[in-house]
């Protein structure tokens, strides 16, 4: 009995914490502060039926067709999955074999790593510049599959359009956009959504677990060419998303006011958030996202996400070189944003010698 | 842009038809015929909370707790999956790489094929002798992982466990017990989970889509040496269960009387229908499954299918060497079973000159 030598040698995605205290004010994990559409809750109270017996939809035609009238694209273009990350991982399964070389750009969605670990891949990471632009170096790498995630996590940046069409064009093989966070993005027309129609090797993945506020239902989209959209067909599970989350997917696509009302909320909490931290010295990155990064330049930030925790406050402190001085925020409610900044502030304010 | 080649060669596999329909009567996908527990649905109910906007347990630890308590081992042996469908990949891409040899006996369920060409691994597939006994030349293949569907789908029979611990030592690798359809089997005490303790090569699977009627959410668990389920939890996506399918599996383990009693009627409409189809001149295997396969010896059964798919009731025709004399029909409530008996009594009674 032996594992794979990639596989026994992977430390493994560790996803952020999970606490079931529901006193702790959770912006680690950028969930979505406000709930789901009653629209959603309306159909899955009315799909608790004996049909859960009975298998899903095999290939979530009906949620297809939902999504290819919002997008404007056919439902031959889209395959949905058990949340973006298992796209993710079949779009790896389909062109990346051992020894094949995954570029993309870093620092950003550490589940990247570790999928390619899982493929036996050739991890091909290119440093972002420090205004997280896009790296001129990305397209040169040769490689099969080329990730880009857009708005990036956890910087919240983004890369404009005309320079994603090139770096399709200029790439030698797939390009995946992941545009987990783009509905959070400035200014609208950013996605690169459209552009499948006249880019063959592109495909770009959506997730409802940020704007509509259903992470816990794991769903997610990936668009693309019906050639590439009929290859990761072979390659998922039978029946990827059971019966419910069919279900709140297709509710949640037909309430998107609900969707963009929270978007256009949380755009005005983070614009208010990150003055905050600007204002107690933090450099905080332009986000499109529902989080920010804050920066204390060569300042180990360690402390004070701990110091959070004690106030029963989450963010995301990542242990690895180049963002020990990061906290990523997830852009709370207003009430959590005052909280969090007055933690801070008291932290801030407190010698480390009365700490602990 | 180009596919892996075991990816661009692969037919992809056919799940049985989902039709729509309700008024169809549905024996071709093994579904449970009787609703999940009440319980189930009190459970989801009231999850139907704003917290499906949070990520789920990220390793469904609740529900391991919940299974470890029933099936008599420790959370750390027992992995959940989006149906058993998703351990069966996960356990490929833990151990198959590129040319390394999966061994099955064939005819059984055509998932495997399919999952060893997307991992790009060898099909070692056995000859089952005509009455499914374990082939004697299964542990000599010097397979890497070996697969063995017991209760075995589509004969329905059975491998006693004595054989299963023999074949576990035997095998040159990891052996893989897919036991789907174990409740059902005639007898108890038929399942190998209690042998994982002493057996480190060993993997267990279990379904709630059958027994558990709950084919619609997507849950399936398996269980191994902790060594091993150590090593599948680094390869499974972060949040593989939604938060739904955690709270029904729960809530299934619950209440395990409804799921016995459900089992225990159709194991007496089982007995019916083999009988029945007996009767008609079928050669029917002892089945310890939801459903019996049905044999003409040498007579291609794709018009009966045909002809009973016209009378509104579909049974599995599988259109590959080997089993074109055979239908495989799940076992329904008594009033379906009656319904295809009289049905398969009329195609029978027609000449042949009549139909269509």
């Amino acid at each position: 009995m032996r594992f794979r030598s990639n596989i026994a040698g992977l430390a493994g995605y560790a996803p952020g914490e999970q606490p079931q205290d529901s006193e702790i004010i959770k912006l680690n994990t950028n969930e979505n502060p406000y709930p789901p559409s009653p629209k959603v809750f309306a159909a899955l109270r009315s799909a608790l039926r004996s049909s859960l017996r009975l298998y899903p939809e095999p290939l979530s035609d009906s949620l297809r067709s939902a999504a290819a009238a919002v997008y404007g694209v056919m439902p031959a273009n889209i395959i949905a999955g058990n949340g973006s990350d298992e796209l993710l991982a079949i779009a790896l399964r389909c062109f990346v074999g051992p020894g094949d070389g995954v570029a993309f750009p870093v620092p950003t969605y550490s589940l990247y790593d570790t999928l390619v670990e899982i493929q036996d891949g050739v991890r091909l990471a290119v440093d972002y510049p420090a205004d997280f632009s896009l790296p001129a170096s990305l397209s040169a790498q040769n490689a099969i599959l080329t990730f880009l995630c857009n708005p990036n996590a956890p910087s919240g940046t983004m890369v404009p359009l005309p320079e994603i069409e090139k770096l399709a064009r200029s790439v030698s093989g797939v390009l995946v956009v992941d545009e987990a966070y783009v509905d959070f993005a400035a200014s609208e027309g950013s996605s690169a959504l459209p552009l499948i129609r006249r880019l063959p090797n592109l495909i770009v993945l959506r997730s409802f677990s940020k704007s509509f506020s259903l992470a816990g239902m794991r769903i997610g989209l990936a668009f693309a060419s019906d050639e590439i959209i009929a290859g990761m067909m072979k390659v998922k599970d039978s029946y990827n998303l059971n019966r419910l989350s069919l279900v709140a997917a297709g509710a949640a696509l037909q309430d998107l006011p609900w969707m963009t009302r929270n978007a256009r909320r949380i755009q005005r909490s983070r614009q208010r958030l990150t003055y905050a931290l600007k204002r107690m010295g933090y450099q905080v990155y332009p986000s499109h996202a529902n989080f920010v990064l804050a920066r204390k330049p060569g300042q180990n930030l360690k402390p004070v996400y701990e110091e959070l925790k004690r106030h029963k406050i989450l963010v995301r402190y990542f242990d690895v070189p180049g963002l020990q001085d990061c906290l990523r925020v997830t852009v709370g409610t207003p009430k959590e944003i005052a909280a969090l900044i007055a933690a801070m502030s008291k932290i801030a304010a407190e010698p480390p010698s009365q700490r602990g």
